[in-house]
C-alpha cells in the first residue's frame, strides 16, 4: 500500500461530542418528542459531523462517475456498451434524469470519465480523469491492476476536495456503465459473504433467460478468482473505475466531513468497498432510497441502514440522492428555525400523563 | 342536504385521455423503463390532472386548519386544551414546524381558525372561520350540528377557491387540534367498518394507561351513537370543526382540477369524510407519507395508496405533505426535461434481449 493510500485511508472518527446536547435541542422543540420520525436523527446527524448545533446544506454537489466495463462483452445487460457513452452526453447536453433532479434540488453537477471506452470532446460539465478505455473482462482476468485502482481511488477523492476547497459540505455520487450491476453484484457476493444469486439482478431489465445468462457469468467468474479476498483486490478484480472512484470519493467525503448522500445498488456497493478499505465512512452517510434492483435491500440491512424515500427507483446516476436533498434542508431548517416549548410559551405535555382535562 | 352543498359534492372525474400520451413520453424518456418507478406514476398523474403533458408546480400552497374538540375533556391527549391555540400563536410567529417546511418546500402558509376555544388576535397569516369556540363532547352529544357540518365544509371549500384564483395548482392541508386523534379514528372506525380498536394510536404519546383509557372512551361514544351511518351525520356526530373544513376543502381542491398532497392520521381521516361524501375526490390525491400513528396504514390501504416517503412522522400540521412537494417538481422536471432515446441519441434495448455483446 502506498503512503498516500494510507493517509487517504485515516478518517477521524464522527465526533460524537455534540450528540446529547442536540438531542435536547430537538426533544425541547414545539412538536410531541419523537414526531419528526427519522428527521430527527438526521438533524443530529447533520449537527454532529458538521460540528454544529445549527447545520446547514452548503453548495451540496452530485458526482457522477462513468466507466465501461470488459463484463459487458458477456452480454450481461441489455444495453449495448456504446449506451455508457451515449448517456454520458446526454448528460453533457442536460437531458437525462440526474440534470432535471439536480436542477430540482439545487445540486452542482460534475460528470467525471472514470474510463468510458470511448473518449468524449471536452465540455464544461466534464471532468477527464480516465484510467483506461474501459476495464478489461473479469470473467477471464481482474478487471484491473492494482495500480489502476489506487489510481482511481485516488482520482475520486481528488474531485472531492476540490469541491471541498469550494465549499461543499453535502455531496452524493451517481454513475453510468453499461454491465456495472454485474460488478456490483460481485463486490457484494464476495466483500459481504452472501451467495451471488442473492446479489443478482434484472439491472436494466434483463428477462428471465437474460437474468440466469447473468448469473452464471457472474458465479463462474467469482469461482474463477475464488482467492480473492483482501479488499483492494476484490476491487480491482471486479470493480469498475467508476466504482473505484466513488469508493476514493466516499472515504475523502468522510475526511472532509461532509454528509454523503448514499444513491442505489452500484452506489452503495462502492461505499462497501470504501467501509471495508476505510472503516468509518458509513457514519457520515444518510442512505436515500431502497433500489428496486434486487440486492440493495439487504445492502442496505448490511450498514444497519434505511431509506428515506420509497420511490422503487432503479435508474442508478444519482437520482435517489438527488431527490433526498430537500429533507436534508428540512432538517437543517426545523433544528435552526423551530421554537421551544418554552420561547414560544407552548405548555408542555403533563409529566403525570392525566393532562388533557 | 342544500343546493350549495349538493354542488359543493358534484366533482368531474379525473381525465383520462391523455394517459397513454403521458405514459408513452415516460417509457421514451432516456432511462430504463418504469427506472423511475413511482415518480412515473406520479407525472403521470400530475399530466392528467392539469390536462396537460408539461405539468407544473404552480404557488404550492398548505392551509393549516386548526380546531378545538370537546372530547379532550375525556382526557384522550396527553397535552392540555389550551396547547392547541398557543401552537397556532406558534404558527403565526413562525415557529413551528410546518413554517419551516413550507419555507424549504417554498409554500404559501395560510392559518384558518376552524374553531379553536380560544380567539386569537388578528395576524397576516390567519383566517378566522371558526363555526364555534370549539365542538361539544362527543362523549355525551354529537360534536356539532349538521348545520355546523355544512357550514364547515363550505367554510373549507371557500378557502381552497380563494387560492385557486391566485393560481395554485398543488394543495395541501394540516390541521391542529389537541384530541384530534380521537375524532379522526372515530370517524375511521365508522366510515371504514373497523374496530375502533385498530383505530386507536399513542397520538402525541400517550403512555399505556393513557391508551387504554382512550380506547374505552371512544368504544363508549361510538356504542352511544351506534346508529350514526350517513356520512354527513358521522362528520357532525365525530368530527371536529377543522376535519370538516378539510373534507370541503379536499372535495373542492378536486373541483378545481388541483393535485392535493395527503398528510397523515387527521388529514386522511377527513379525506374518508370526503371520499364518503363525493366520491372522485381520490384521483386527485398524492400520499405522502405513512405516519407513525396506528390506523393510518390501513386508511392507505383503504384507498389503495402507498406513501412516497418513509419517514415515521407523527406530528400533523401537514409537515409530511409539505415535505413531498420537491418530489412533485422532480416528477414535473422529468417530464418536461428529459431527453428521449431519440432527440438525445441513446440507443434503445435490443428488442430480442441479446443485445450488450
Amino acid at each position: 500500500m502506498t503512503s498516500t493510500l494510507s493517509r487517504l485511508l485515516d478518517i477521524e472518527p464522527l465526533d460524537l461530542s455534540l450528540r446529547d446536547e442536540l438531542q435536547h435541542l430537538i426533544d425541547t422543540k414545539t412538536k410531541p418528542p419523537g414526531s419528526l420520525g427519522r428527521l430527527e436523527a438526521l438533524a443530529r446527524q447533520l449537527g454532529m459531523i458538521q460540528q454544529t448545533t445549527h447545520p446547514v446544506v452548503e453548495r451540496p454537489t452530485m458526482i457522477v462517475f462513468a466507466g465501461d466495463h470488459g463484463i459487458a462483452n458477456e452480454g450481461v445487460s441489455p444495453y449495448p456498451q456504446a449506451v455508457t457513452v451515449q448517456m454520458v452526453a446526454n448528460f453533457l447536453a442536460g437531458g437525462a434524469a440526474i440534470n432535471a433532479f439536480s436542477g430540482v434540488a439545487g445540486l452542482t453537477l460534475e460528470i467525471v470519465d472514470a474510463g468510458i471506452a470511448t473518449a468524449l470532446p471536452s465540455s464544461p460539465l466534464l471532468v477527464d480523469v480516465a484510467i483506461a478505455r474501459g476495464t478489461r473482462n473479469f470473467a477471464h482476468e481482474p478487471a484491473m491492476t492494482r495500480e489502476q485502482a489506487i489510481a482511481a481511488l485516488e482520482a475520486g477523492a481528488a474531485r472531492v476536495r476540490h469541491h471541498a476547497a469550494l465549499g461543499t459540505n453535502v455531496i452524493g455520487f451517481g454513475e453510468m456503465g453499461i454491465a456495472n450491476t454485474s460488478s456490483a453484484a460481485c463486490l457484494m457476493s464476495r466483500l459481504c459473504n452472501v451467495p451471488i444469486d442473492e446479489c443478482v439482478g434484472r439491472g436494466t431489465g434483463l428477462d428471465n433467460a437474460g437474468l440466469a445468462k447473468k448469473r452464471n457469468v457472474l458465479a463462474e467468474a467469482l469461482a474463477r478468482h475464488a482467492d480473492v479476498r483482501e479488499p483492494l483486490d476484490v476491487l480491482a478484480t471486479f470493480g469498475g473505475f467508476e466504482i473505484a472512484m466513488m469508493a476514493g470519493a466516499y472515504i475523502e467525503a468522510a475526511r472532509s466531513r461532509m454528509t454523503i448522500l448514499v444513491d442505489g445498488f452500484i452506489a452503495t456497493s462502492a461505499l462497501l468497498v470504501a467501509d471495508a478499505l476505510a472503516s468509518g465512512v458509513r457514519d457520515f452517510c444518510v442512505f436515500a432510497h431502497a433500489s428496486n434492483e434486487a440486492g440493495h435491500r439487504r445492502m442496505l440491512d448490511h450498514f444497519g441502514a434505511r431509506e428515506l424515500l420509497a420511490l422503487d427507483l432503479r435508474l442508478g446516476e444519482g437520482t435517489g440522492a438527488a431527490l433526498a436533498v430537500p429533507l436534508l434542508r428540512a432538517a437543517c431548517a426545523f433544528l435552526n428555525e423551530m421554537a421551544s416549548f418554552e420561547s414560544a410559551g407552548v405548555a408542555d405535555r403533563g409529566d403525570d400523563g392525566a393532562a388533557g382535562a
